[in-house]
């Protein structure tokens, strides 16, 4: 079978502009990974109301899941929620069942918190969204066809993210292992590699130098991290030991996972 | 005048992947922001050829600049430079001057690094590309057209920046002043701040809530960072007045800068 494949949008001028460093991408690419759904692009894109409509369609058509993060707070500036509704040529209606319950939670809060114009955009979805309720905030994030728009606080995002996980349609697994080689350059281990790829057309196999400092006069030494990733766990098996091998043979001492100390 | 804009090209399965977190977005933004050449748009892509010259050919011609990081190593998946030279459309060949710099680099080390195929892959570049040279590594980044391809390790890719830097066509600084208020909601401002952004239509003013924990029981507090940003020093002036009067109109104590400790 082939795995489904996603898509990530950070919706976001504060990304764009270096204010902020994103803290999604990773954690969405690991977690995708797990469920068999290979994240395979995304788009940082500012809030900008025809560029988020032409991403979402374009995106939406070309991946099989679409994740959005940002965009879906009170303030002016959110504006990711209405702009699904207009990809999907919707209209943006107020979901009752999410007023009530974000009404309720604002009431029992001392003080109690005032649902104004502002907030009640927060329960403001696209004409048939199923929203996304989790349990850090009472304004949801939500699915749309094959959009899953969620909020860009990543505790936010984490656990939206968690509460649709299980309903998604996932494939295999990708799995990897990691060989590390202290001293080798990638230059040297080139070609055998490239002959360790070739052996494996099915995986991904990915090299990596990594670099150490020692001391304050900065830069000295360092090595190579090599990847052999894929959904056939065997193969990944067979990659991983021809790369020790063939590490071995050069006279380098390979080690699995984190680069050794 | 109209400020020239940037895209920026992360490409890489490492990144899509999980594996590695991506160092050089928030650089890149940062830098391009001060030089007045705002990034409008980030792309993470895999190592695909059809990807890679598919969406370069589509940002070059959108972007006044596009950067690319990372696929510039001596490995069978560093794929950038030939895919930018496809994308172009003229051959990728071998340029000399770079290749005899790698060459009498490499005969200098200690012990002396072999100039092989892998390595000459390196010095081979998009005809017509000019090289970007910096001072850690004898292997070029390139310019090629509007398309200034980097590499990916942070430190070598800031360097490569830095280069390029002060031949880049910049326009009008991006500054921003940011005002924070421990204890305010979004959805108490939401609509004083949307008239603050109506009186500065050029700006853009965002909001961005942030998060405390306090103690091992997590969550406790928080509040709102209120960013004011644009091209005109004045304007950004008057707008981060207007954030903080509305703040104290409302009984908070706001505080430019970083969040209040």
């Amino acid at each position: 079978m082939t795995n489904p494949i996603a898509c990530l949008l950070i919706i976001g001028n504060e990304v764009l502009s270096g204010r902020t460093r994103d803290a999604n991408l990773q954690f969405l690419a690991t977690r995708l990974g797990e469920l068999g759904i290979p994240l395979r692009e995304v788009r940082v894109i500012p809030d900008v109301p025809e560029t988020i409509i032409a991403t979402v369609n374009e995106v939406r058509a070309k991946f099989d899941h679409v994740f959005t993060t940002g965009g879906i707070g009170p303030t002016h500036d959110d504006i990711t929620s209405e702009c699904i509704a207009a990809a999907f040529g919707v209209p943006w209606v107020v979901h009752e069942e999410s007023r009530a319950l974000m009404a309720e939670d604002y009431a029992r809060r001392d003080p109690p918190v005032e649902m104004n114009a502002a907030r009640l955009r927060m329960a403001t979805l696209p004409e048939g969204a199923v929203p996304i309720r989790c349990s850090i905030t009472s304004a949801p994030g939500f699915t749309m066809g094959n959009v899953h728009v969620m909020a860009g606080v990543p505790r936010i995002m984490q656990a939206m993210f968690e509460v649709i996980a299980p309903g998604l349609a996932g494939g295999v697994p990708v799995v990897s292992r990691t060989v590390h080689a202290v001293g080798v350059f990638e230059g040297n281990i080139a070609e055998a590699l490239e002959a360790v790829q070739k052996r494996f057309p099915a995986l991904d196999i990915g090299s990596y130098p990594f670099y150490r400092n020692h001391g304050a006069g900065g830069f000295s030494g360092g090595g190579v991290a090599l990847v052999a990733k894929g959904t056939e766990p065997e193969a990944v098996d067979a990659a991983a030991e021809a790369i020790t091998a063939m590490l071995r043979g050069m006279g380098a001492e390979p080690v699995e996972g984190e680069p050794p100390g």
